[in-house]
């Protein structure tokens, strides 16, 4: 472990990095910490935030590409070991250290831009009746210490260095780090590479670590630690939800932003159907079988009206899937997980292919029908089977696809096939999917999370604990920061950011009006 | 009570106004609405969103704006109502009816100025390598019907028509209020006025619905109703607690922003206190005895170093409280908490004065002091004592003054009275004073918060339960919007915020800059 600068080694449980695809465990042994670990590592961010919260936004920024260029720097042993750790090829995870660098940079220039700071100023209004208007102006501040907890399925970009430890850094929080078990050895570089940029940068050493851990046992120490002010967490719907109730039980509760569970519903219009349903097929396996269908945006769900398009669709499908190999999926309890999932869909659904069968922890894809009668009261039809596996929702007509659409829990993404004949259907839809998904797509697939300032990687519950945030994208800096207003406060004591003669050259709102002046 | 424009009597409990100044009750009497109300409210809400989520900023617009001319149109009615059955002055009444105009106004013109929407659009990148970037847009939308509970001591800027159901139907969620039971008579009056508002602009009935009840049994039916998706409240820390703990109790978790318990730090430094005690002592006392004392913002805390300028700000304080009037509560429940208040302060601190005495449900202010240690291990000294009470923290330097400040909980405000010759030990604090208050203000007092684009009233816990949002100004509005990105969508399915063009002449964000264009 990484405890405010300093290599740690734990006492409890001991993890190793373990190869999928060849079943072997790798050196060295990790041990898992405890309470006093998290003590530590919280006692050292709750030191280090007056000095980090203090920097400039470009000292961060400068902090946040001195990561980067450090990640760029050893690329190719990350790359190497997390290949060896979740078997995931090395052009994905070589396309993630530039996916996990570009998060970095966004956000150091999402510093420099400046709008963050949510500067406002209302100018005094001295002869104003019957009470004269103070001066009132508004700026962000950051929350505090935050708790980040790294996913599997992204071992770099939801991960040590992902878009949650980016985000809060660039907000000005120190960051505590809970690394997934499933790789610790890139959890390991990374978070040398962050501690050295630290360093380089002169920050405290507070500002980050990076502890190895159970859930249940340091997670939830964590989480409840009275230092860490908000948390992050990608990964399971029964994990997010032990956070979310763990932050409840605080006498202080804090923001908790779970990106938990999400089936990611297809429509599969008909005009669209009718004229490119085999293609649409053959489009919609590559999408579930990408990176053994472990992705939080996996295509999990297809609905569609029962006809000629919709057989079309899935016999290219069927074909596609079953030739499709069997893949390592990043540990054997997820092969386990997804197994028991794909059998429990089985005993409800109809089978219309099995991928090719691999070995016990490789992804066997599957696919399944069912008509939407049996979708609405079945919850384990709607529960989401991370892998690729998915189902198809056969619908009498397009007000079926309607309710099937407004009966579903929330989503990350909902995606809608259709043709110029199609839209009046689809305007018909989009009303209920932006009540239901994070991210509205037409005609491609929801896996690919463009890392942009417009990005929405959330939604309404159970794909997230706080729906109206972001966990990618420009937006993310937002969970990690509250306003506060400064009334009357001399000129000399105010931040730069809402000080007289803008010196940050940002964007404020003066009086309610937008300007740079 | 008015359910989906309907008016409908409850079958429970009687209440009725009840005038402070002459301890009679008022007629008409009111009663209690039972969990089959809730359902109707709530079902009418749900109905209404479709159509209410679809209005244009616009109508929304045009829709407050006539609520505030309804309001104005029955003004004197109004006030004469709630003066019987508040106690509070009329002319204070009457720039109650003006601030909620004006705030309904102010969020008319942030609707239409446009930026709430957080429309933001990175375009397509098609030769992009190695993969081409899809068009994503991003642009806010409601969260559905959210449920206000109105505050006892703003009967109209707090309440019915107050800032949480004017933000919220800005947003574009239908409301149901649970109105207080302090102020039956004004707020059938203002509901009636938000009805006939719906009415003359076309609105579903469900747009707006209004309830009496109790906290523990209507108001919790209200929060746990699954078509209820955010909740604002104004109130007591035990009843914002139970209001957070009844929403953790749901399937589906949503936001609840409770605005609950502050004491309003105010420090006096050195060579404020020198050159200018004795007129700070009776500006405080004028801040402190305001409106009975209930205000949230309310002076409770006093923090200065003793010596001879803080013995002149408690004997000008002293003179001055000893000879204010004893003035009406506005409950006889808000009395009797006062005076519980009162005792229990008066057995951990030494009393400076009391003001005079009045009647049973008048208030008798009460000033108390103590030192900083004594302070440091009292949570009683650190309560809420909601009325014009406060006690004076005596500190032996300015390093102990920051330690109080570090040893506080979460509140609305903290006030900083400084001179020149104060600004270094005044920027030592504001760090501190950041991460405890969401206002800091300078050289005034924390009572009357502007309502404008730049306030922020809100706080860390307890003094909210959600710091990173405001319950007053424009920003307020955000409480009730989520994002939602649109990944290639159809030019013509987009809606107006974010289509080509901008047709709605509004900022939004290009490729992360700001642009009319």
């Amino acid at each position: 472990m990484l405890i405010a600068g300093a290599l740690v080694s734990g006492t409890g449980t001991e993890i190793r990095g373990y190869d999928p695809a060849t079943g072997q465990t790798l050196e060295p042994g990790y041990r898992y910490g405890d309470d006093t670990h998290v003590a530590a590592a919280c006692a050292a961010a709750a030191e280090a935030f007056a000095a980090y919260r203090a920097t400039t936004a470009e000292q961060r920024a400068r902090f946040l590409e001195s990561i980067a260029a450090n990640l760029e720097a050893i690329a190719e042993t990350v790359v190497a070991r997390a290949h060896a750790e979740t078997g995931l090829p090395e052009a994905r995870l070589t396309g993630e250290v530039g996916r996990t660098t570009g998060q970095l940079r966004l956000f150091a220039a999402v510093l420099r831009e400046g709008s963050w700071t949510g500067a406002r100023i209302d100018p005094a209004l001295p002869d104003r009746t019957p009470l004269p208007r103070p001066d009132i102006r508004q700026r962000a501040v950051p929350l505090g210490p935050v708790a980040v907890f790294g996913a599997s399925n992204f071992p770099l970009a939801f991960s040590v260095a992902g878009g949650d430890t980016a985000s809060a850094l660039a907000a000005g929080c120190p960051v505590v780090v809970k690394a997934h078990d499933a790789h610790p050895g890139t959890s390991e570089l990374v978070a040398r590479a962050i501690a050295d940029a630290v360093t380089a940068e002169g920050l405290p050493p507070g500002t980050f670590s990076m502890l190895f851990g159970s859930g249940p046992g340091l997670g939830t120490a964590l989480v409840t630690d009275p230092r860490i002010a908000a948390v992050g967490f990608t990964g399971s719907r029964s994990g997010g939800l032990a956070l979310v109730a763990a932050a409840a039980t605080r006498p202080e509760p804090i923001p908790v932003y779970a990106e938990m569970s999400s089936i990611n519903p297809v429509f599969l219009l008909d005009a669209a159907l009718a004229s490119r349903g085999a293609d649409l097929g053959r489009a919609f396996v590559g999408s579930l079988t990408m990176g053994s269908g472990q992705f939080c945006t996996n295509p999990g769900l297809i609905i569609a009206v029962d006809g000629p398009g919709l057989d079309a669709f899935l016999a290219s499908a069927r074909e596609a899937l079953g030739a499709a190999a069997a893949t390592p999926m990043l540990t054997p309890t997820i092969a386990e997980s997804y197994a028991a999932g794909v059998t429990a869909l089985s005993e409800r659904a109809e089978l219309v292919v099995r991928g090719l069968a691999g070995n016990a922890t490789a992804c066997q894809a599957a696919l399944f029908t069912t008509d939407a009668s049996t979708f609405a009261t079945s919850e384990v039809l709607q529960a989401e089977v991370f892998g690729s596996s998915s189902l198809v929702v056969r619908c009498a007509d397009v007000d079926e696809m309607s309710r099937v659409a407004a009966g579903l829990e929330g989503q990350l993404t909902a995606t809608v096939h259709a043709d110029e004949a199609d839209h009046d259907a689809a305007r018909q839809l989009l009303p209920t999917l932006e009540t239901k998904a994070g991210r509205i797509l037409f005609n491609g697939w929801p896996t690919g999370v463009e890392v942009g300032h417009a990005m929405v990687h959330g939604g309404p519950f159970p794909a997230t604990s706080d729906s109206r945030t972001t966990s990618v994208g420009g937006r993310a800096i937002e969970r990690f920061l509250r306003p506060v207003a400064y009334q009357d406060v001399p000129t000399s004591l105010l931040p730069s950011a809402i000080a007289d003669g803008n010196p940050d050259g940002i964007w404020r709102r003066v009086d309610g009006e937008l300007t740079r002046d």
